[in-house]
């Protein structure tokens, strides 16, 4: 039964990941360097993805518009701190046809300059306040180092940016949005996140501070998922955006921003996966259901079709593969695309008016008799297999969550069974800088939900009432 | 009753159009030069036009992918006419972070190379074909004379990009999705149309031939609305894409590309606004019904809530103005900002159990009894609207349609009223050339539908058999 393009993942976690990428036909390699392709399968996930955030987005009152590409370096340069973050990782355009440009542009790594320079006219008065904008585009970062869907020179996000009458008010919106990502995690990928905030020196360049949603994946490396940071004055002293308040009284306003990008499918295919290719939670899954007949017969075929009318109807999106392979290759070939269930109709089956139903997670069948309802019969299934992905994903995290009081215990961890490491610590940068020298291990962040596993810092002997999560990142 | 902020139609057409989008709140002008900020407003249009065209494309089996932001300059090159038709209006990425790049990119102004190389690799069997794939993205063209929507730097489109095993295959799809086309801006944008292939000079770079819809605005000026091409195998050589046919002999596919862009959002404007502000067609508005309570009572904005309420339901996307302006400035904003229907909720008229709709395009009121049924009601307004605005449209353009036979005679027309021009041409481009001396106009296409109106080419005495449909263009 091992499907012989994938590596095992257990073997070479690495090579197990692009071999799902390939074998699923997620992403290809383009002759781009550092910059990949989405074929179908993978555009579908991202469609998805982008269909329940932007509602979610517009049920909390944001609307979506659109920037220009290019950031002129002027306006790169406003913000002190976001240049020198970012100025090193974009790309830069010099030319227009065969003419040299005045001034070059450089391709946007993200927009809070752009936003900033347009808000400084729209904004006027309180009452044009709030502000809550959204974009989905493309943003490009010169990376060295890339890998498919986690790290690529261009990817595709979302990125809100929104202003605000008054710290507090920008402030539960930063919280806000990171509780959006948070349940769109669990509650849409089935993947448990830890949410909090970034230390010092891990925030976006040009924030107040950063919160974020981290993920654990099977290989126990963390992934940060998604972000909404807090601005503060920074950006509008820096970009001079001002308002009169209710007081009369110029004021700058309150920023926040709050991005999320597909990586978020590298994650997916991270948690779920497994050797026999891509596992989806049914409720980011493009395709839900595929029905196999066991053979091309007319009757098969018939009721399959019959089947996946009723299924259609009830918004289950499926498919029937009446293509002319064998049943064995039809059902690899589903595995390997990770659609949720996978009808099966024989001809033994249906005389007994029934078909069996296969689970793609766990590979559990299911007799469903034709003249129940099918639709709910399916729904529950997905349901069960959705909650069963996430408990699943939950219970791993458990395994590999591991609180230190040394140095030295956490680098026996990191060489068994790396993973989240809780420790604490006394705020100081000197000391968290030292947890590199465990093979790369970074601040992940400072859980929201804080406990006290320790008296003093992890690195020194100063008392310390910071808990942090560590970890190794991609 | 006249909004000041708007230069009358008829005045300065180039000044309303852009009044037209500053008021309305479509797009702004941004400080990168030549690209403009699409404002929510202008977007959601955008959105609406994504919507029903991908529902389109997908129920005819097309499947969205995403193609990265770069061309390798080795790679736009090999295609000799396409490059000599993109490279001169081409941005080039030469460095990244603070290296230069070995080889300098372009951005994307289209992707037929990016796809051909991208199907060389995917593309083996006949088993594999066809591919019908399309992207929603952003492409640049470094273009000099800029106008929002209509020609800008950077501007979003979609791009269908397929390949088939049959050259009849092929020029089936080119010609099915020109129609796709045609329904879209008829059924929707209740904008009439012209279609038809364009002349060698006017085809697109590296086509064998290209369709064209072609839509007449108010003042006679002919916008270039959406593209189907044919390209045979000229891709396919370039780029060296085989595939082993059904005979198991090695052949070159097929190919097409089609596109779409914001474009249209100028020509929705065109067509259909007025001295008031932006007019819309109900199908594509993004908010079809705005409530405004004469006063700010409690009985009557209760009366609007529940109307609201019901409309919503019905997938009927309403708001209520419950602001504190007066309703005659709420009138007006309604009408800059194009909202098909206002409901007007008085006191006087509620107690007499009815409210008031006023359509947008001719402000032609209606009461509307509240046992009735609101929701069909307001349904048949629009749909009425939606029919009416198309009528006017083609209306338009028959008294700017004019059969000529002399050039003294296109001559005459264009100073007075101009508009398409029908005319017989011998198909020899030093003929085409000809029309370009009076006042830019330039062959718009060959219709599909073709009639013969003279006997002999209207620039030589040559025998003509091919009527053309010629206009200026934006």
């Amino acid at each position: 039964m091992k499907n012989k393009a994938i590596t095992e993942r257990d073997v070479d976690f690495a090579k197990w990941y692009t071999d799902i990428i390939r074998s699923a036909k997620l992403a290809e390699y383009s002759n781009v360097k550092g910059c990949v392709i989405l074929e179908p399968n993978g555009y579908a996930i991202w469609e998805n993805m982008q269909h329940i955030l932007d509602k979610e987005f517009k049920r909390l009152g944001h609307q979506n518009v659109y920037m220009p590409l290019f950031i002129p370096e002027s306006l790169l340069n406003k913000e002190k701190e976001h240049v020198e973050g970012f100025a090193p990782e974009v790309a830069w355009v010099t030319h227009g046809g065969s003419d040299e440009l005045e001034e070059r542009m450089c391709i946007r790594p993200t927009s809070e300059t752009l936003f900033c320079d347009y808000y400084r006219n729209a904004i006027s008065s309180y009452r044009d306040l709030p502000k809550l904008y959204n974009q989905w585009c493309n943003v490009v970062r010169w990376e060295k180092e890339t890998r498919p869907f986690l790290r690529t020179r261009e990817f595709l996000w979302q990125e809100g940016h929104t202003v605000h009458e008054t710290a507090k008010e920008a402030e539960a919106e930063t919280h806000q949005m990171l509780d959006v990502y948070k349940r769109f995690f669990e509650d849409y990928l089935a993947i448990p996140v830890v949410v909090g905030k970034k230390t010092e020196k891990e925030k976006f360049a040009g924030a107040e501070y950063s919160l974020t949603v981290e993920a654990l994946m099977y290989n126990g490396v963390c992934l940060q998922s998604g972000t909404s940071h807090y601005f503060g004055q920074k950006f509008s002293k820096a970009f001079d955006i001002t308002f009169t308040n209710r007081e009369n009284k110029l004021e700058y306003p309150y920023q926040t921003s709050w991005g999320t990008t597909t990586r978020m499918i590298g994650g997916l295919i991270m948690v779920h996966s497994d050797d026999n290719g891509l596992v989806l939670p049914p409720k980011i899954a493009p395709i839900k259901v595929v029905i196999i007949p066991i053979k091309n017969e007319d009757k098969l075929l018939t009721e399959a079709n019959k089947i996946a009318d009723l299924l259609s109807i009830a918004d289950i999106k499926t498919i029937v593969d009446n293509s002319d392979k064998s049943a064995g290759f039809k059902f690899a070939e589903q595995e390997v695309n990770g659609i949720p269930i996978r009808i099966e109709i024989g001809e033994r089956e249906l005389e007994q008016n029934k078909v069996v139903a296969v689970r793609r997670d766990n590979r559990e069948k299911q007799e469903i008799i034709l003249n129940d309802d099918i639709v709910s019969n399916i729904n529950n299934i997905m349901e069960t297999m959705q909650n069963d992905m996430f408990k699943r994903a939950e219970e791993r995290n458990k395994t590999k969550t591991h609180i230190c009081k040394s140095l030295d215990e956490v680098a026996n961890i990191m060489k068994t069974t790396p993973g989240f490491i809780k420790a604490m610590w006394c705020e100081r940068e000197e000391c968290e800088t030292k947890m590199k020298e465990i093979g790369g291990i970074k601040s992940r962040c400072i859980p929201l939900e804080q406990e006290s596993v320790a008296d003093k810092c992890i690195f020194c002997d100063k008392e310390a009432n910071t808990l942090v999560v560590w970890g190794i990142q991609y």
